[in-house]
């Protein structure tokens, strides 16, 4: 065995009613944390009560993936929300999750931003500064997944969260360590074996190979799978064993 | 001093972002227990903080004002939920409230279903279980505010919630107790001064005058005051002192 | 050829932002009448405009599909909304697709009934009248699909609407002609070969099986068939292809 | 009589449900193109068909005021909404406002944007062109009410449809003709005799003191009103005196 740990991250109970989008089930059985969605860009009360109760009887640790306001845009749609208006967003939210996670016996360990509020606290201080007052007045002890070198990193430490960094597996880097947009060629990775190197790159060496071919370092707590495409809960599967065999523990960041 | 004892409850955080309903600073300085909208039918995640905040300060004690999900219709539109789906929805809700009443140093101590949902589960045994059981999952110890004689006080107390009985001040009652339809003239009373002699009345002697002219007994615990109408804070302040002024204790139900 | 002719309808549109439901595309080049969404238990604007764009390429009529605002609930839970709120709703519903029609060089043609409300309308005379108030509003020449003996059919007769009656193809009949509840044993027909038997049984005889093997007679306008299960497609098909076989005519209905 | 000719403006049907903002039918004996809410930032359904029917009874235009989909912050919080799908959303509102305009007898006959968005289109070239296409599809006749020298001024031309400039009676204006921010001090007029002066003067000489002290030439069609708080209706018939008193032709813009 080695000293070499890792989590894995990914979006469940991101359905909706009639709507369901995630095999969580099947991602349950892969990911050591749950990013829970809570009812403002999916995530309807009886998902997030069976999702709640799965992960608690697999061990699998629950977060609040807090969003903005936004079923319609599946809270893709950056918003200007007022600082203490998105504050008070972000701890209803949590709220919302630890009321069914206590129910299960657990509790609600971590948050992560959704969509486009994730990718706005990257930079944005105010927002990121609002998500973390959000989150301290729901619990002081609550971490925060998010990017390294991110708003969002900064803004949590300064109220005394933690901040713990995340990776993407399928998603490629710049040369400078950001992630490269969605519309460049090459930016969403899909071919199973290359995101299982990546996977372990990124667990045991703390690197990847950005999209210019440069070896990048990017040191991470979680990876995040996604489980919200064609063929991602076996994507997901392969990326774990890889890790596995690779001698990385996969398990809950502490 | 004497030993008669009411408390005073009243609807209160019923707006939403830019509209608001109730005048909730100046409520609180008259009622015992606040009935916090949880989002559902009124009360956007900002004025349910600002309302425990509030009460926190004050001494009031905080309930959850559970509701169909309907903002469209105020809530006052019964929804024929599925059971196991109302209990969800009534959960969040209360989860909902909780971090902000924790957030305050206070706790949520009570449920009562808004509206139509109010309605409803005076006589339908399915949706008042539906109501305890999510309460319960929220939290075991909750009592539930409710209508004496209701499917709700029954099922309540089946699952071990305590059931607190409420009367209305300024609704007239049948001969058999019931509250008489809003449809029927006299139905709502706005006069103050029979407002506070039947406040008084109510809370000394357990009786109030029906509809008809018969004395009928109500015992309750509670008295429901309004909030969302002209003149209502006024009202509202003249019952309470009616009340001290004939011996009776204004408190939180115990 | 023959002078038998029979409208097959879905109902279509049913994504919702990042959600997808039907394969709408697929179905509109089975149906003839497209029962699209209006946003109030399903259907954005940009998947209502799509669904219309298509619709009026392959010559497939449009209907607005309305319903109770219940996003949460897909509009499957009934709702006691007030005559004239729903009238204004349903009207509301109209409106907006019939924008996205005209925009597509066509016009909404009927109006159906979704869900919860098309149930309520089978006996509640106060919907019913609402709905055809409604849509009388928006355009008084509107035909209404609906269950044969209903109150919806009453009703929008009454204020002068076209009511067109639909049998379902994969639904069990009992031997008084109403649809067996879900519940029942044999209530949902999955077998392609027995639906595309039943649809040719009532679209060129006016007949269909009951439950309890007794034969009924539903005269049928339109043949209602669903696109939200797995393999809905396929039944879809071959359920035209056994009608076109056996010499019935598939048109939308007059 | 005069040739000078002005158009009054106001935002109307800005409650929901139980919620109510403007009074309506107060405005509407003031103001000649009633901007009525279509249900994304308020305006349900009835209150939609109501301030649609009375508007049409007293002659009054009536607009589309089209927003973001954000009743919980009223549309207010300006949001990242790609071109396509804001498109799609400004024509089911226009839709969903057209059919209720028609029933009254009247039509949709203009297009003004409400907060955020207003504001966002002054500048942002993409969603101005966004607001321009959904209204061009709704009906590529209809005139978009905007600010002078705005991109929405620039994008509404672009496409054919009618660009109304407006100016503010109640907002001050900085020296280079645009608005002075609301945190700015003196950036809200509130003296009755000011605004009345202020609307004179845009309306016959098309100029305005700002801030500074300078004369700034403001050349516009039309003049906002605002109904929405204390003291709104006053201030508005006031003004509307004064124009009058002054030899200006209060009429709906050409």
């Amino acid at each position: 065995m080695t000293d070499i740990v890792i989590d894995l991250n990914a979006d469940l109970a991101e359905g909706y009613g009639r709507w369901v989008l995630t095999d969580d089930e099947a991602m349950l059985s892969v990911v050591t944390s749950a990013n829970v969605a809570c009812g403002f860009h999916a995530g309807d009360p009886s998902i997030m009560r069976r999702v709640c109760d799965m992960a608690a009887e697999r061990g699998v640790r629950i977060g609040a993936q807090v969003s903005y306001r936004d079923l319609a845009g599946f809270g893709r749609r950056a918003m200007d929300v007022p600082g203490d208006e998105l504050a008070d967003e972000i701890t209803y939210q949590i709220g919302s999750l630890q009321v069914f996670a206590r129910a299960a016996g657990a509790t609600v360990s971590y948050v992560k931003p959704h969509g486009a509020l994730y990718n706005r606290v990257v930079s944005d201080q105010e927002q990121a500064s609002a998500v973390a007052a959000g989150t301290r007045l729901a619990d002081p002890t609550l971490p925060v997944l998010c990017l390294p070198g991110s708003a969002m990193h900064v803004q949590a430490q300064r109220v005394g969260l933690p901040a713990v960094d995340e990776a993407f597996v399928d998603r490629a880097y710049t040369a400078t360590g950001t992630l490269a947009p969605r519309a460049t060629p090459g930016a969403v990775i899909t071919d199973p074996q290359q995101v299982a190197r990546r996977a372990v790159a990124l667990a045991r060496d703390g690197r990847v190979t950005a999209l210019g071919g440069e070896t990048v370092s990017i040191r991470a707590h979680s990876l995040c799978l996604h489980g919200d495409t064609p063929g991602a809960v076996e994507l997901a599967k392969q990326t774990r064993a890889a890790l596995e065999e690779a001698g990385v523990r996969v398990e809950a960041f502490a």
